[in-house]
């Protein structure tokens, strides 16, 4: 089976939870856009597949997968077409359900990440929503942030009374991937803020140290492919943003 | 199968969805915390399955629904669930995937219209948020409101060149029910600026009143079961956040 991920070329920003299920399981895949120009690769190529009228579920936006006949958007939708083909979630329905369900409100954080520095539009500059996004941030970092890592933190605790902890079942999930980039990323936005509150997930903290010691996955971010954190994606680091 | 579904017991909100997907099948159900609390109901029944240690994977917030041994959150995870065993999807990989990406999308256009009314925090009060939320309303609805429904109208003009079209395949499915929900409560939050924008979606306008007229959602609709539109739920009607 051939996969090709469809995503912005310069940034993690959602792509990033598809790529790294593709990395930890050792899947070959294409991150099409990044390829050049004349080997089809470009924001052009990610373009055309999005406004072609023959497309079955025309994508709203990146990331969408490419495979076979199908063309699959929506992040979590991705992962959970994914998730059982590289052995990345349980084969009973509960784990399914509880995997969808995870990465669905891992995907609401990240909105809400997201919106801190865009709380006014998305297709404006971060420049011109400055007084709002520090109204935001300050709410977020006092009232959503806590909340989203303290649920977190309570499902791990829940699920397995053991060593290497899982989201979903005893195994690596697409959601433990997933855990790790958020809290890999919040630790780049908000440095101050995250520092403060992460002794409070000793769990959550450790998860995410074994997902970065895991040979491929340790092996992917050392490499080229995995994009710097930068100000163009879903993390950024507005020191203004984040909190004395 | 019982169907026990859980969600706030005075607003549509996002449990609507799944209220709707329910109603058109005549799918028997029980909307718990409607109930009274002396017969197990009440905002308390909620509460306590989402602080249940021992539920599999606890809910971070409603909706969710409880059935056999399962308890299911997300609203997009609700209806994929649902829609194979209530005939609400057809019965293809590629039309699962389809739904739930469109699902998807419609949590974004909902999350987005929920942060108009609450563009710096869902737990702060809309009077201690208005004028960044008439800034939020004015992107929204100039940006963010034409692009959605411009692309749920290509969606179904792409879809079936026929009468009677749908959002996936050639038949009911919870998406169409979903899109309902989303363009009823439009007219009822912005009446100005959907009024203004609803001649250029006619298909989607046609498809709104397909299931308007749905014989079992016609009942639900005039029955005392569908809770009306009010300033708690997802859309609300503030005059100053539509358009003149």
């Amino acid at each position: 089976m051939r996969y090709e991920l469809f995503y912005w070329p310069s940034i993690q920003g959602r792509g990033e939870f598809v790529r790294l299920a593709f990395e930890a399981t050792g899947t070959d895949y294409v991150d099409v856009a990044r390829l050049p120009q004349e080997q089809g690769g470009g924001v052009a190529a990610l373009m055309k597949v999005m406004q072609s009228p023959t497309t079955h579920a025309s994508p709203f936006a990146p990331p969408f997968l490419r495979t076979g006949e199908l063309v699959i958007a929506q992040t979590a939708n991705i992962l959970a077409f994914l998730g059982p083909r590289l052995g990345l979630v349980g084969d009973d329905e509960a784990s399914r359900l509880a995997a969808l369900q995870h990465q669905l409100t891992i995907a609401d954080f990240a909105s809400e990440i997201h919106d801190v520095h865009h709380p006014i539009g998305s297709g404006l500059y971060y420049e011109d929503q400055k007084p709002e996004a520090r109204r935001r941030a300050e709410n977020f970092l006092s009232e959503r942030l806590p909340k989203y890592l303290g649920y977190f933190e309570r499902l791990l605790e829940r699920n397995t009374p053991s060593e290497g902890r899982h989201a979903v079942g005893t195994s690596l999930s697409y959601v433990d991937l997933s855990l790790f980039q958020m809290l890999t990323g919040l630790a780049y936005a908000f440095p101050v803020a995250f520092g403060r509150i992460e002794a409070e997930i000793p769990l959550l903290a450790a998860l995410r140290d074994d997902v970065a010691a895991h040979p491929r996955i340790a092996a992917y971010l050392a490499s080229e492919r995995r994009l710097p954190f930068n100000q163009q994606g879903l993390f950024r680091h507005y020191p203004e943003l984040d909190s004395g």
